[in-house]
């Protein structure tokens, strides 16, 4: 069943013209009569005739295609970045080349080879680990890169990037929760995002300190995870839920909403209520967020936006304009998840 | 900032032989001594030369890469499906293209005609507006196509699909809240999925039928849309709640689960007691499903294994082996969003 091509000598041969004067009308040259060059373009239509971009790639040395490489395809938050990848590719008459890695360095160093070997015009990686393994090659890659969420690890490269800055978003996510009056916040994190979790982490831990807060280990989870996928955050959540309230906190600042709504649920499990027994804050605000029962405040990710500038950065780079790096600003979205510390915990 | 391409002339140059010796000692040719062989592999790797697939695939007349066509790529639903499609494609060394229609007929036919200039070895489309209108074109296009959740209308067709049977989904819903004693029962649709939807309320309108219940036209509603997003989704759930308790139904069966989840939240706003007041049922079982409270009871559609299907029937028509279309049976997943109707309305 492989498909049976219908090329310039079939036209040729059905018109009863020669090669080049297909040819020649097909791509308009007015050396053709207009009323040949009509009934040309009316057969090739009817055959089925499309032209052959693999062939203009060859001669072009260009493939109008940029590889994308997420994490994970199905989860809620890369769903967008390729949204906005593709919204912006699809308008230059630009193809996505999609692949997820899983958080696997064999399977990204595969989709990386992949896309050389099909000559990608540029590459675009939303994957912090990727991001991490792939520095190293640097020097054997010649494709323009723009990476997505992963400054922390690449302020010494030659790569470009698009990242919310989440430094600045843990503080204020923590800070929202310092002025409801909480002061024993923890942290509930993903090991399984190395660069965005040290970041998180940091911007708690300087949010804590610039209020004067003595912080307790015991207020900070960072779980062991060999994959960042949406079931294991959840199950993060949960399984986090009660430790952290052995260690006294009265708010909890998790790594992402995930993690968040795998902790409300384990709360609406054991009768703990959200928002008066326990705040909790998320990150990323995806859609679902705003759905639950009570609904997540959570700090807004540009994720489109995101997406789409990291493709405007590498357009731009193949049009031989300098790209520019950019740091987009995360915002606190107030919803029902959060509330003042109770009376009785002051 | 355009690559610079390494080509074998360029190692030849470096290497100090021939263009032939390269070409060959790439290609292991025993021609070539096992000590240059070596040597050219690891100058070929230290100057990042890979292997031009645009120039194979010219010859072989294979591009080995199949074009995805979704409704939305930020949905989650059609994230399982890509994730399956790409762990089927990677597996067999095929790249995969994405894009998205959101639903216009206009970007639809662009898609696939860039599809066909790429020369794709395969089209797979999850997109069930795409299918209506794509297949007045299918005597155009040559290259073998398979349909993802489009079996409704294309049972004339030459096309191939794969596909959950949404009539036997829909009766599986309505027959549990049957057996929960409930009469009253409305559906909520979609228009922006004609094909779908009109098996999921045939499923219901048969169901109800075979239980002998007379039907009234106020417990169905279907409001207009303009698209297929999950924003849209939610207000289609939120906005038809008082109409469909106007109508005195006392549980609802959902076109999906996103709709559902609108419904729940405009039930938690206006005090409504989910399942005690309402029972709800949605289609699809994605996973955010499980963690409403209540949580949701739905209709678990395999959609991973969807994506995973349609490659691999997608792989045995290009082996020339026959495709096969398939139906995937759906499956009741009883959460909390369902109950008993209550004495008083008995």
């Amino acid at each position: 069943m492989r498909r049976q091509e219908v090329s310039i000598a079939d036209i040729a041969r059905v018109a009863g013209v020669s090669h080049t004067t297909v040819s020649r009308a097909l791509r308009q040259n007015p050396l053709i009569s207009a009323g040949t060059r009509k009934r040309i373009q009316k057969l090739a239509d009817e055959m089925g005739y499309t032209p052959n971009a693999i062939a203009q790639s060859l001669q072009t040395q260009q493939s109008s295609t940029i590889g994308l490489v997420v994490t994970s395809i199905a989860d809620p938050f890369f769903g967008d970045v390729v949204k906005g990848v593709e919204e912006v590719a699809r308008a230059a008459h630009f193809s996505v080349l999609l692949s997820a890695s899983y958080n696997d360095p064999h399977k990204a160093t595969d989709i990386i080879e992949t896309y050389q070997r099909r000559r990608v015009d540029g590459i675009l990686v939303a994957s912090s680990r990727i991001a991490t393994n792939y520095s190293h090659r640097i020097p054997h890659i010649r494709i323009p890169t723009v990476l997505i969420n992963a400054q922390g690890e690449l302020q010494a490269s030659q790569l470009h990037w698009i990242a919310v800055d989440d430094h600045q978003g843990a503080q204020l996510a923590v800070n929202h929760l310092l002025q409801l009056g909480h002061r024993a916040i923890g942290y509930l994190g993903s090991r399984s995002r190395p660069g965005s979790n040290q970041q998180r982490l940091q911007g708690y831990i300087d949010a804590l300190d610039q209020a004067g807060i003595q912080r307790q280990a015991a207020w900070v989870i960072q779980p062991p995870c060999d994959e960042a996928s949406q079931d294991e955050d959840i199950s993060v959540g949960q399984n986090a839920l009660l430790d952290l309230l052995d260690a006294g906190v009265t708010a909890v600042f998790c790594y992402n909403d995930m993690i968040a709504i795998g902790m409300l649920t384990a709360c609406h499990e054991k009768g703990i209520a959200v928002p008066q027994d326990l705040s909790i804050v998320g990150f990323d605000d995806i859609q679902i967020a705003s759905c639950m029962a009570p609904p997540l405040t959570t700090i807004h990710q540009p994720r489109v936006e995101l997406g789409r500038l990291a493709t405007q950065v590498m357009l731009d780079l193949l049009s031989d304009h300098p790209g520019k790096s950019h740091s987009l600003p995360p915002s606190l979205v107030l919803r029902g998840s959060t509330a003042p510390l109770r009376e009785q915990y002051r």
